[in-house]
Parts: C-alpha cells; sequence; structure tokens
C-alpha cells in the first residue's frame, strides 16, 4: 500500500506518513470492475465504463485528454510547428483539470456556446438532452497579438514558461472575452478586489480560445505533493479497491481542526446507519491557486497530516488526496463547481458548509455571499440531482467537554465559536486554542507557519519553506 | 369581431379600427377545446388544459391568480386588516403579469429558493422534476420599516397609492434583497445607469417579500389602451378561435418598420412552406416601464395602428396586443422572459433580432451586449427547449427596389442601413426616410412624437398627449 509513483522533492517533507496510511496505489481491481486503467502516468483518452457501485462521471464517462504515449514525440513535434500560446501558472492549473477529467465531459477549454451556458444557466447540455452542471468558466484568454499570431491556423501548442509543448488545442474558436460581464455573472460584483480576478481576469487578453485539448504529458509539479494529486480516474479506482458503497467528499483549503474531524466522523456513522457498508471519506484539499492571506498547501498538507497522526479520522476509510483546481472565492457560483468535479471522482455524496468558497466583500463591511446561499444553490443546481448533499452541522468549542461538540441550541452558554480569524490570530500570537481544538501537532504547524511568515516579513528569510 | 370590453378613455385615439381587424373577443371556442374561460374580466385562478394544437402553458397549465368574483368583497375586507405594503407603479405592472399567469407556474413574487435558481441558473425546477425558464427575478422589495410593520404576520395587503387594496400575498417570504449581487446576475454589469435599476433597485428596500399571490380586481390603466391587453387565456382562445395551428410571436419597444412587416410576412411565407395550414402573427409590443428615451406606448400603438391600416400585414392572420411586462434591458437574460411569457401566451414559435432587449453600455462607448448573444442564449436556454426559435433576417434598405428587403451580401453597395439612431434623427429633425421604409402615416406620427417633445421641452406644454 506504499506510494510508487517517482517523487522529485525540491523541499524536504515529513509527509510520508501520510501517503502510506491515507492512501494508496491501485494494485488490483476487483474483477467486477471493468476499468482497465492503471497508474501509468501516461493514459490516453479514454472512456471509463461504471465501475462498480461508485457513482457514474457526468455525461457516463470520465473524459482523459491525454495524448497517448507512442504518440507523444509526433505531438510535440506538430506542436512546435504550430503558433505558440504561453499558458500562465493557473491556465496551467486549468490544463491539469481538464486532462484528467474533473470537467468531464467538458473536452478542452470552453468554446462560446459552453462559456455562455456557464455564465447564464451554470450548466451545459450535452447532445443527448441531458445536462451535466458547469458553473465556472474554465477559459483561456489571450490578446489581439497573440490572436494575429495564430492567424487563420485551426490548432495552437500551449506551451510554458520555456516553449516546451504542454498540449495541443484544436478545432479552435476564438470569440470575445468580455471581463465585465464574466466577473458580474460568475461573482455576483465587479468590485475591485476579487482575489482570482485581479491575479487571473484583470490583466489577461480580451479574447478567449476554446477547442479540444490534448496533453502530451500529465501536468507536474515537482513539489513534493505529486503523488498526492490523484486523478478521478484514480481516486475511483483506488475507491473500487477498498470497496466502497458511499463515498463522502469534503472540499478544504483550511487547517483542519477537531470540529470538522466530528463532521466527517458523524457523517460516516450515519451513512453506516442509512445502511450503507463501507463509507469512504475523501478528504480532498484544493491545491491551486489561493488567496495570499490563505495558507499555502505546503503547509496544509503538513498540518493535516498531523491531524491525521492523531488517530482523529481512520486510515481505512479516508482518502487524501489534493484536488487541482485554482480557486475562484466564487461562493454559490463555485461551490457546485466543487461538488460537481467530486461526483467525476466517485463521490456521491458532498458535505457542504456555510458559506462555501466565500470570502469577505472587497469593498464592503460584509460577507460577500449570505452564508446560507451556497448550501441552498448546490441543492438546487441543475445537474447535480444524483448528488447526495450533506449540510455541514455547526460545530463548536464546548466548554463542558472540553473538547469540539455540535452546538446545541439548547445550552448556548456552554459553546465557544472559534472563527478562522479568531483561529489565525491566536496562531499569529503563538498563543494556545483551547484544549481539545486542535490536535497538537496540527496547531504547531500553524504556530510554524505564521513564524516563518514573520520572519520572511522581518527579512530573515525570503520564502516560507516547510520544515 | 368588434372589442367590447368597456373602455375607459381618458386621452382621445384614434386606434379603434386596429381593435377592430386586428384582434377580437373570442366568440364560440371550437367543440374540441375543453378551455371553459372566457373574458368575463373576472375569473377566479384555474387550470388552462391544453387546447387544440397550441403550445402547452409552462408547468402544463396557466396560473391565473385572481379572486373569484364572488368573494372579491370578503378579500377586499381581510385585505384592510392586514399589515399593507404600497405598490410602485413597476410592482404594478408585476402583479399584472402574476395575475395573469405570463410567468405561469409561477404563484406569486418569488421566495427565495424561485430567486435563487432565477439568478444563477435562469430557470426553476418543479416538484415533478421538470424545468421552466425564469430569468428575470420578479421579486417585490421592502424596507426595514415595512418589514417591521409585517411583524409575525403571514400574510399582506398589495395596495395602490391611495391605499385601495389591489392584492392579498399569503404564506410570505421575507428574505435579503442583495442589490448589488442582483444587478451583476441579471444585467452582467454593475455600472451605474442601467435604466430599470435607477428606477426600481437602486432605491429599493433592503428585504425581498415573496409569496403567494391573489389578485381582488384585474389590474387596469384606464389610458385607452386595456382593451389591447389580452391575458394569456384570452390570447389563447383567440389563436383557437382562429384555428392557428402555429403561432409566432414578435416582441418589440420600437416603431415598426417595412423591414419588419417584411420579416414577419416572410415568416409567415416559411411557416406555411414547413406545412403549417394557418400560422397567426402575435404582434407583442412591450407595455409596462421602458426608459425615458423610448417612444412611449401610446405613440407607438398609433404608429403600429398606423402602419397597419396600410396593409401590409394581413388582419386575419395578425392579432395585435400588449405585453405588459416591464422592460429590463438585460439583453441575453431578459429575451429568455419575453419568450417564455409568449409561450404561456400559445405561441410556439419566437422571432429573435439582433441584440434583443440590448442596449448601449452607460459608461463605456459599446453596446452593452454582444449582438449575437441574445439568439444563442434564447436557442440553448433551459426550458425553452419546446420553443422554435426564428432568428431575425437582416433587412435593410434596397435602393434597386426602393424598399426594405432582406440584405443580399453578393450586392452590399445596393442597400442602406437605418439605425433606430439614424431613424430617430431624422424624424426629430421633420425630414423624411427614403421611400418604403415606412409607411407615410406611421412616419407622420413618429415626427409628431418628435415634434411635441420638441414642444414640451420649450415649455410650450407639459405633457405630449397623442393626438
Amino acid at each position: 500500500m506504499a506510494a510508487t509513483s517517482s517523487l522529485s522533492l525540491k523541499t524536504p517533507t515529513k509527509i510520508q506518513s501520510l501517503t502510506k496510511t491515507h492512501y494508496a496505489i491501485p494494485l488490483n481491481l476487483p474483477f467486477s470492475c471493468r476499468s482497465k486503467s492503471k497508474r501509468t502516468g501516461s493514459i490516453g483518452s479514454r472512456t471509463r465504463i461504471r465501475c462498480g457501485l461508485l457513482i457514474e462521471p457526468d455525461g457516463g464517462k470520465l473524459v482523459e485528454l491525454f495524448v497517448e504515449e507512442s504518440q507523444r514525440e509526433l505531438k510535440r513535434e506538430d506542436a512546435l510547428k504550430l503558433p505558440k500560446i504561453k499558458l500562465t501558472k493557473i491556465d496551467l492549473e486549468w490544463v491539469h483539470v481538464l486532462s484528467e477529467g474533473w470537467a468531464s465531459p467538458l473536452k478542452g477549454f470552453m468554446r462560446e456556446d459552453e462559456f455562455l451556458q456557464t455564465l447564464h444557466f451554470n450548466s451545459i447540455r450535452l447532445e443527448d438532452g441531458s445536462v451535466v452542471n458547469m458553473s465556472v468558466p474554465i477559459v483561456l484568454a489571450i490578446d489581439d497579438s497573440q490572436k494575429n499570431l495564430i492567424g487563420g491556423s485551426s490548432s495552437v501548442a500551449l506551451v510554458d514558461d520555456e516553449n516546451n509543448p504542454i498540449a495541443i488545442l484544436s478545432d479552435i474558436e476564438i470569440y470575445k472575452h468580455n471581463k465585465e460581464e464574466r466577473i458580474a455573472r460568475t461573482w455576483g460584483t465587479t468590485a475591485p478586489g476579487l482575489p482570482y480576478v485581479d491575479e487571473a481576469i484583470t490583466h489577461s487578453g480580451n479574447w478567449l480560445i476554446g477547442g479540444d485539448l490534448k496533453v502530451i504529458d500529465p501536468v507536474k509539479y515537482n513539489d513534493g505533493l505529486d503523488r498526492f494529486r490523484l486523478s478521478p480516474a484514480e481516486l475511483r479506482d483506488e475507491f473500487t479497491r477498498r470497496n466502497a458503497d458511499a463515498v463522502f467528499a469534503f472540499q478544504l483549503r483550511n487547517p483542519v481542526h477537531n470540529g470538522h474531524a466530528l463532521l466527517m466522523t458523524d457523517t460516516r456513522r450515519r451513512l453506516l446507519e442509512m445502511g450503507y457498508k463501507n463509507p469512504v471519506l475523501l478528504l480532498h484539499p484544493l491545491g491551486g491557486y489561493t488567496k495570499a492571506d490563505d495558507v499555502p498547501l505546503h503547509w496544509r498538507m503538513k498540518q493535516h497530516e498531523k491531524v491525521l497522526e492523531d488517530g482523529v479520522l481512520d486510515p481505512e476509510t479516508t482518502v487524501v488526496s489534493i484536488f487541482p483546481s485554482p480557486m475562484h472565492y466564487a461562493g454559490p457560483t463555485e461551490v457546485q463547481w466543487h461538488a460537481k468535479a467530486r461526483i467525476n471522482a466517485g463521490a456521491n455524496f458532498y458535505i457542504v458548509g456555510r458559506d462555501p468558497a466565500g470570502m469577505s466583500h472587497p469593498l464592503e463591511k460584509r460577507d460577500l455571499y449570505d452564508a446560507d446561499h451556497g448550501k441552498k444553490v448546490l441543492s438546487m443546481a441543475p445537474g447535480l440531482e444524483r448528488l447526495n448533499i450533506l449540510p455541514f452541522r455547526v460545530a463548536a468549542y464546548d466548554k463542558t467537554k472540553n473538547g469540539m461538540a455540535f452546538f446545541d441550541p439548547s445550552r448556548p452558554q456552554d459553546f465557544i465559536f472559534i472563527s478562522g480569524t479568531k483561529m489565525r490570530t491566536l496562531a499569529k500570537n503563538n498563543e494556545n486554542p483551547p484544549d481539545g481544538f486542535m490536535c497538537p501537532g496540527g496547531w504547531k504547524v500553524l504556530v510554524e507557519y505564521y513564524d516563518s511568515l514573520a520572519a520572511a516579513e522581518n527579512g530573515r528569510v525570503a520564502e516560507p519553506v516547510p520544515s
């Protein structure tokens, strides 16, 4: 059950034990499962047949967009002859997302009809008339000079910083990038200061280019965490190997505290009560772009490791993996994407919290979204009818138990709510939260992270590095 | 075939001939039609059975929200005991729209689940799992003091300027009115200067109140045009009476020129070619709120009358009626509403033009919407699958024919495009367009309208009044 993927560690990590206990490379698939995929790292475009008890991917099949290994050299040579589009870091994250089928049945960056349906309907109608959810535009922006460069070519090469071809986009369509409309319809505001907008939209080109994507080499980050980046196909294989008859996904981009752990454990208990024999938790931290004041992925993975070492979650029924999507902070719009992508990875239950993918309004003193809208919108979203939505029960620190417990409205005086802001303030000030809020090892990671930030700010080290 | 509804004319009109020839009160319904409705003006809530060959209303039945005539006095007395919400002019237009079933199956002002589905999905899922289109929020805003006044009451009375009870809203739900999010998701911009926003949202309350609507008396405007305000039920009766086997709707809020007439005549020809025996045109000018620089309804009706008198459209196959909705100018979002409402009125074909419901960007020197997005979004919209979308063919002035003709790209030099702006400028300057652009009588109305405006600006008369 040990990880066998080759690693290229740029930074030392102590995260091996997490790999060992909390996910494993699929070995042999049960006979009943017809999926032929293996963790080869070089899988061609293929169709996934519904496997065992797992939920079907959107559109009935998982669409992977890799060039067959035998064709790679040829495609690389083809790419060299094509007009080149240089990918930003976030573009590359979307290439990763698309290539592994998280956005199935999308076959590449959106063409205009997909873009318009996403903006207006948060869903896309397929040729057979069925509807899949798609709430966040997955688009590639180009500027006038790139558009001119492409001219009449029907394909382009997508290249990295050093002009290495990453992928080919073919049968392309170029259409106007109305940024204001895209932002307004995705975020429900055009206020300046939205992190993803500032990072990826404001200074991007005035055109969007859609088409069919073929990725020449699977995207790797070589940051010591690639082995946690299981694709939907790999996750499905893992769930099948574990004979999961229910998969419940927990999306997170923050440190895990014991309230989260309580929720996840309680969810499994409830699923068992419902008659499922082996519900498996997909603990699925988001790994793509996040805003500057979020805890970076490396530190979060380190914190998750400590929490898991603490034994609060059962390794036998927990799979930890990284969700490669960038973060939009688009609240009720984005939570649909977070849920939809997990269907493609085999999850049929999705835990939704208060104000998912929310943030403060960039200008006004209020939350950008109503805290309840995320779960309401998710529960009504087209294309997500098959997914069971599990609203987050509110956990708080119970003074009578010296630990996290579900809030009991009959005795509010016994509970302390510790907000994210409060948690960060404590960690920054090297203070301790109440006993039982978070395991000491996990808390220590947080304190170390904020120490490293303070050190960086004082000019002592340039970059915070996980120790 | 003459209009029999009682009229209360505040302004003299010469529009009688239009009534006489272009619509008629249903007399006897064919035996094959099970609809029991008559033009009584006092119809209770009821269910419409699919009638003859007409398209079914959304949700399978036309939902009318009138108090039964026998119950009116009782309801009026009930209303006097309830907390009162004063309706604005636009609120009253929406009461009108809802009461007649244009928004079927909506049963009143939207509750939060309907509002959220409208904003995010432009559609609403019904209890049976089916989906109807709903792209524009139909909501009623109240302020803090009104909310306090309502307190724990489960019903409110909706009253006019003089506190006369118009309707009762029951089983109410009050929820937050996030104006910024509503505007951004409906218009795709939050730029100041959107007409409907300035008129009806910016200064409205911070709460929305939804609930089940019952209208005590059908809404009348007493402006001489009420007889043109046929409800969906009345239109369906009329189409049935005429044995229409196809109904094609043409939404307009501008003067009709010969290019429009050409298009409508050509559409009928095409429908006949498709095998329909009796396609009927619903010429359906919008009658609710419009922005200040649009030609007012009275002048437009007068202009339509002249155009129709000219005989360009066949009275036997044309029904002229007023669509009571206010105008949002929300482009691709609003065109769905315009189309959906016409399904409820029995139309199964909808003619969509360039940049429907579009306008200039309030701040930037460009159109707010891409001119092609309206028809693209409409053709993909959830809940409108049953509606046949007929894209507007481009008509222009053909110098070789001295008249309007469909543009022939092989001889562009022969055509002159006369934009709305150009048309208005000519009329304002009392100049004539090329012969054959518009019938002289219709053109004269336009010139008169702009004359009256200029006179009003010079302080000679206070209000433009149709002559």
